[in-house]
């Protein structure tokens, strides 16, 4: 892993919400990396791949992409490889997203590819049998969805705790040093904490971010959560 | 079309080949720039996505996406918007592009999506029957691939003037007002010569640029011949 | 074509569901058999993969295929070839339904194949554009879906008629040979009239005749509306 | 489990082989048959789709889809749904061959759809680490692949001993109780043996079996040697 992955860690999906694309994803990145610093918790962004040159220029947090296809440089017109998101100054990339999702093998060929080139593969799995699955293929990180929590409204800190408990559970038996993110059930700083007290390392986060009236306030909220 | 597409026009696709990735795409796109200025002759450019944003920061030369989902903004968490390439500085974008194709139903919403956002379209075709499907779905530009002339390694300037005519005539029937390049077959000058007097108005290439020794030389001649 | 397409047809589409698996499929396509004799109006039936054997031992009526891939016998494991529901029986195939789409090129590769095999080809179409592009792929059958008729509820024969109309006049300027079948919007005996008044040589229909409560009553009011 | 899965077994997978298209599908399910009788050892078919009630009423091998779409029945044309294939005849279904790959989450699903419907599942997995993550999806069977014998004409019985061994060995920590296939290079009955005598409980194979002179007594050698 070429970037010392700290932990607790925030990760903020910018997906192709308007409110993050272009010049406002700088000015988003420039919030989360305010709040890493006021805070001292670790503080991820995910913008589009057209964004991640100018969001890696104008901070110094860690950028990650939004995916990679499990290619090699080449004849691959329209696809997203591994070279192109970390010479635009990307350090790892999400794999296997709800919203993009994989062929298995992809996922485990996607994985390697990010590892040979030195970029941190954060995985999701949208339950606790894909987490365990995803956690034997070796990535760096697994962000953990547990279904009870996607399109519920159920937050972490409302849930059944032995929910998310039997996630981590699983994952840290089949793979006992990969880094457990909490990727679903998180609007609210209690959210955080509850997902941290639980056994993960740190959250995946999209829309109770981007679509915030005060960005800046939720991440600061989340990051000083995080550090309790 | 939020630009006016001048014709004769040479289109370069970067694919996601090393020799055109990060600072080597602004160096290929600034060699573009400065052969179409020498000879008059419109050159764009189609970089990968982490790329645009550079390359129309460098130059002034049209940029191409090179291919988005046919999406609106939202949860498309790896996705490639319209507005994502637009606010990157592309004024277009290839779609169905042979190494990148698409469903039916999606290469008729992305045209769609182009046309509302301002994007002009380059729909690329690889059979005769495929490239009349294609005029019917009223891009700006379609991209026909004779297949004799894929992978076969006949150019253009030796195939059997037939096979090109064919197809332009079937889409010139079908769409009289697209714009027709030739996505195929283009290795030297002379080729680039035939294609436009089959009936094309210009050509998409991508390796005989991109790999060539000598990158500005080639753009060279290849828009000499097409200014003749 | 093998068989000679005899219009007007009423093409009825068995997707999967459970009122139309196995035994049901049999006895339902018995009932179209018989309604069909009983009004000389041709009616066709598309089973799942699964029963198009034994609907087509059965039956004399046409039997399709609800899709297949555009791939010659080979290693293709849980794939569908033209050759497989050639040889269980039947006599041609459904492509490219908005609940199976498929990429442009396979579209085209699927016609082929089937025209090579002696399969009739209906490829559907789910909006104008779309159908025009179809029509220039030279199927034998366009099976047109205009997307107001779509999911919206409303009837063919309350739908203001340019509607269909325009699509019809697309299609047949594109491919004058070609068969029109209207796609959606049919759920009563008006409908299929309605249809047929509008320029449409039949009709494609699933759940206005699987999921009726007597199927064999809705078949003959179908088939008589169709005949006058 | 609907059958107890006798060990070891050997599985057939027909493709969509000419040679095991149709009529010659049942000849060769009743060819399994009988070399499964003659021996005692367990012999399964994976017919096509088409195929599948014609065998399993000819024959009283198991039987098996050579894949299923995670799907409930409904509104899917052109879909395989599990009650599809059982209803047919089938007692398992192939899911994710590497010619037929899914999406991880589709993998999962369809594991769970086979296992609510009675169909045993046998899902592929084409290196060390997918064989981890299939296993912790909890199917009832894994047909491992070692890429080191798929396409290079490595037999298993000559290749290191080491390859198979840890893949086998693998996927027992993840799943004790799950039954492991090899997957790839059996070509003649010692390898049938080499696969069993490195812990696995059987061998999928195709066209060691379908493309042979003289099936029958393939079928015959390879179950002799998995008797020993």
């Amino acid at each position: 892993m070429p970037l010392k992955l700290q932990t607790p860690l925030i990760l903020v999906n910018f997906k192709t919400y308007l409110e993050a694309t272009g010049g406002k994803a700088v000015e988003l990145a420039k919030k989360a990396e305010k709040a890493s610093r006021e805070t001292g918790v670790q503080i991820g962004v995910a913008p589009q791949f057209t964004d991640i040159a100018a969001v890696a220029e104008a901070t110094e947090i860690p950028v990650f992409a939004q995916h990679i296809d499990p290619i090699e440089p080449g004849s691959y017109t329209g696809h997203v490889s591994a070279e192109a998101v970390k010479e635009a100054g990307a350090v790892g990339t999400i794999i296997n997203h709800s919203e993009r999702q994989l062929r298995l093998f992809e996922v485990d060929a996607a994985i390697k590819i990010a590892r040979n080139k030195g970029l941190i593969s954060v995985v999701c799995a949208n339950n606790q049998n894909i987490s365990g699955a995803v956690a034997a293929l070796n990535p760096d990180v697994v962000a953990v969805e547990p279904p009870e929590l996607i399109g519920t409204g159920i937050p972490v800190s409302k849930a059944e705790p032995e929910i998310v408990r039997a996630t981590v559970g699983l994952v840290r038996r089949v793979n006992p040093k990969v880094v457990i993110l909490c990727g679903a059930g998180i609007s609210h700083g209690d959210d955080v904490a509850a997902a941290l007290k639980l056994g993960t390392q740190g959250v995946l986060v999209a829309s109770a971010v981007v679509k915030a009236k005060d960005q800046y306030r939720v991440l600061l909220e989340f990051a000083e959560k995080a550090r309790v």
